[in-house]
């Protein structure tokens, strides 16, 4: 099936005079997580992680995916002609150093100019260039071409996301995104991230899976604002909603909005990090563009007081349903007969309960055992297992509500645990409280934090492969920039009160088990510590949900840690008890007494 | 005196026909310390800080400097009509934004080309030609036509420096530079930064106080390696060294040389961090040019098994010179025979007695109470002040020696410290160990590190306004990059193995006193916590001197870091006692009995 298609698009290929194409995993928005209908990559390989792009020759055919997926591409290339790339490891060619070894000088790669960011494809045509390899921007995507199936553009209606949820009014956004086009002396901003646009015109929609958004566009003058968006998603209560604000445009009418712009010889501000080349190819020979993050993109990371209420508000609820869903496993696990995807399923029926709840904020990580061990399993009914002690299993999952987000990890001891485990998992709570407990001065970036977390398993050697934290946005997607706490993004991006983040260390021991412990935080002013020469700030934790203390070594921690354990349970258990029938309230006290 | 210079400026400049120019604090090869002939910062504003730049038009003047340097600064400008900038502070204007409101469009900004990095001369093109603004690069440097007494080009002759010290001969670096010019596909690579000229070549020079460099410039291809140098300090011994590796080229004809490049259509990699505009603009139009780090800035900070011997040795014995000053100071303050300037003269001295030593690898900060407060505090006759107990005493100083350069700084408590000193100086200690103990994956940037140094302090709303640590060079400037370990520079740079940095925290209490604890260390592997999944680097020590306990809180450190210092003065105790007298000995022994 997939060596059809690769014949597919060689045919087409050799039409267009091209020796090889490339087929990333994004869209035309740079969305992290892609509608159904742009699922090329998926469709063309039968690989279907987050991350992974292809590249097919007239001859070869490759993927390049990172460590978190080595083991599914594996499994799911083969037989396919394709060959895995590991992105990382030494003496592994990358996608340049494959085009230029494959290719030789005069010939051509092609690409849809619209899923390449126009900072990857200045890159290429510089590298590239300077071998003598062209690149082809073909605007009509040549999966597209030969995909007979292709799922259909999702008409999924847009809602109204109301203003006591969002907290300030689309004119008030419009008038400081104008304010800040003013400073920069330009006439144009043209937004192409689907949480940018959302968050503009309080707006959200179901496009994407886990991803409350409208597949659109917008670009907004100093008079006027226009979203490019399917008018069969455009309800009436939307139309009022932004009536005298914003005009509604066919999402295909942007294709030609833009050479219109380019006309006006105008100064547009394009978001380089995000941007495709498609609009930068349709702009650049006449209007003057800057590059330079969208003022959006740091708007929507500082949360206003109504939403850091919502998220307060949210976090509340989740921790009831996390709190009926733990007590039910703690019940049901004895009895035999929970699974990794029934846990999974018990979960989201207690959230779905949960008032003002909208979905699932991305795809439960439910793993036993070994499946701990892989960062972003999924459990599929081959791989689906039941819990039993003794064991750990490590819960990963959040809930969209209408009036925030959630993301809490949490790992259970089934059982016994064994000396390892509890050395380890107290390793990972030490990183994860001394973070929470950490104050840091005013423009500290989330990468002088990140080390914090990380320092109780370096002590002994040991690590984990990914960041400490991502930003996360208000009913809107689980992953947002542009700060993180992180040693690999949020460069340069100064932590400011308002910003919510996760705090989730964990360990990994492949083969054997995985253990996280991951809240939600959100950075505020540290009045105390603050004083005439140093402004400080801390974290605030959101997330209310009790951590499992069967794993915790005491005799590890420093007395600040278990003050700070304690004061934690005691807060959960204060915050929550209200809400729980007696029984629940009974187990809660239980699981929050004082270590 | 300064106002009639401006005057001369501003005549030439009516007949350059610029509106404004530019003198900025370096010279044509980005020195951070710069000899005394292109000191043209200071001899038109009368600032002689290390760091500031000055903007001259034909009504104003103004200097930008960084916060180290506001209150020098503000007594050297005054009466001058130049007017500070401070670099930080809300509300001031930038050099460019300064500029724009000054000049109008169509106006022009003068600038040497040679004094103004490749970088910053892109950016200031695109920003001030977006507001019409020009800028006319002008070869002959406008302060040299009007600086009547301006010292000569310095011509001191240059030293070879010996294999047996440096590890690594000129043809193997020649070698090794050859290898990664070929591995980029660039013929030609031209080397504009005295140290790394300094590097390649193995010689040395005095041309630059305490950076024992030779002002030169130098071209490397496949075949040939052309020194740029004046002749007049070339010696026969040197003309031995470098025979049938290098030619000799007087330093005023590479100006001649560039062209010739040009006319070869190479590809030359330039580094576009520290390279001028000047070579830039002789190569741009007929080269294809590589912008990226020199492989020379790579390889000179990771010092081979030679250097690290050295450096360990000069450490033993800049450790004797440290503690005959300590014991000496101890005996002499209570005579109140001593002053800050006396202290660090009797330093110089001690070291000046220390076999292989070449001079100061900077200059030495002796300074008292309040002046201790003054980070890059220097003592003049003017600020000199005796040191008598009660009082906090802060020295920061180091040699070049053949075999390395040191750079340690310690703070004495003259009589009894107060709580308050006692619980800074700890937690200032505590970061200093924290770090030194540190281990932490390959890949780790210093950036990831700075925090562990800080978090003591961060506890209780503190902190300080440096970098925890920076790169040193083997008998070579006493910062250098491309690592640091700190919050603003060193971005992207792993820590590897043989890479030698400082390790200073410190906490400075304005008018009232400094502390600061420098150590040197050198990156190693740890064999020990690196396992099949991670490995593992830490820190070793190289520096060896004690650290004065009466400032030391013991209730305040863990059990480790009690450890660490004992053992750490057991080091000291045992590799130091061997060179000093039995009086130094029992001293020393005192000095280091565990806390």
């Amino acid at each position: 099936m997939i060596a059809e298609r690769l014949q597919k698009l060689r045919n087409l290929m050799r039409k267009e005079k091209i020796q090889a194409y490339v087929i990333p995993s994004t869209d035309a928005h740079a969305s992290e997580y892609v509608p159904a209908v742009w699922q090329r990559r998926a469709w063309i390989s039968g690989f279907d992680g987050s991350a992974g792009d292809v590249i097919v020759t007239l001859d070869k055919a490759g993927l390049w995916t990172d460590s978190r997926y080595f083991l599914q591409a594996e499994a799911q290339l083969k037989g396919t002609g394709i060959d895995l790339y590991k992105i990382g490891v030494p003496g592994m060619p990358d996608m340049l150093q494959f085009l230029k070894q494959e290719l030789k000088a005069g010939e051509a790669v092609g690409i849809d100019p619209k899923v390449i960011s126009y900072r990857q494809a200045a890159r290429w045509l510089k590298e590239l260039g300077s071998s003598g390899i062209k690149i082809k921007f073909i605007e009509e995507n040549l999966i597209d071409a030969i995909w007979d199936d292709q799922p259909e553009m999702p008409l999924e209606p847009i809602m109204v996301w109301e203003e006591k949820y969002a907290g300030e009014s689309v004119q008030s956004k419009l008038e400081r995104i104008r304010q800040k086009m003013a400073e920069e002396g330009v006439q144009t901003h043209v937004l192409t991230m689907l949480d940018a646009i959302a968050w503009t015109f309080n707006i959200r929609s179901k496009d994407v899976d886990y991803n409350p958004v409208a597949i659109a566009y917008a670009i907004i003058t100093q008079d006027e604002a226009e979203l490019f968006v399917h008018k069969k998603k455009v309800t009436r209560k939307v139309k009022k909603h932004l009536k005298g604000l914003v005009k509604i445009r066919a999402y295909e009418d942007f294709r030609k909005r833009l050479p219109k712009l380019a006309k006006k010889k105008t100064r547009v501000w394009l978001e380089d990090e995000s941007v495709n080349y498609w609009v930068v190819m349709l702009l650049q020979k006449r209007c003057d563009l800057l590059f330079k993050r969208s003022m959006v993109t740091e708007f929507k990371a500082i949360k206003n007081a109504t939403e850091l209420g919502g998220f307060q508000a949210c976090h509340i609820r989740d921790g009831v349903a996390m709190v009926k869903f733990l007590k039910w496993l703690e019940e049901s696990v004895p009895q035999g007969e929970v699974t990794e995807m029934s846990a999974a399923a018990k979960l989201e029926a207690l959230r779905a309960e949960q008032k003002l709840f909208q979905g699932l904020s991305f795809e439960t990580i439910s793993s036993y055992n070994e499946h701990g061990a892989i960062v972003h399993y999924t459990s599929s009914p081959e791989t689906d297992v039941e819990l039993k002690a003794p064991g750990i299993y490590l819960i990963d999952s959040g809930g969209h509500y209408l009036d925030g987000t959630t993301d809490i990890t949490r790992t259970i001891a089934l059982g016994q645990p064994t000396d390892e485990q509890k050395d380890r998992f107290t390793r990972v709570l030490k990183g994860h409280i001394d973070l929470a407990m950490a104050s840091f001065p005013v423009g500290t970036q989330g990468i002088q934090l990140d080390t914090i977390a990380r320092k109780p398993l370096w002590d002994i050697g040991l690590n984990y492969g990914h960041g400490t934290g991502h930003g996360v946005g208000t009913f809107l997607n689980v992953h947002e920039g542009p700060q993180g706490i992180s040693y690999y993004r949020g460069f340069g991006v100064a932590l400011q009160p308002g910003m919510v983040c996760s705090n989730e260390p964990g360990y990994y021991k492949a083969g054997a088990y995985g253990m996280r412990v991951e809240n939600l935080i959100v950075v505020t002013k540290d009045e105390e510590k603050s004083n005439d020469e140093w402004q400080f700030l801390k974290f605030y934790d959101l997330t209310l949900c009790p951590i499992d203390v069967t794993l915790v070594e005491k005799s590890m921690l420093t007395p600040q840690e278990v003050a700070y354990l304690n004061a934690y349970h005691q807060k959960v258990y204060d915050t929550l008890a209200p809400f729980l029938k007696k029984e629940e309230k009974n187990w809660l006290r239980e699981k929050t007494r004082p270590v």
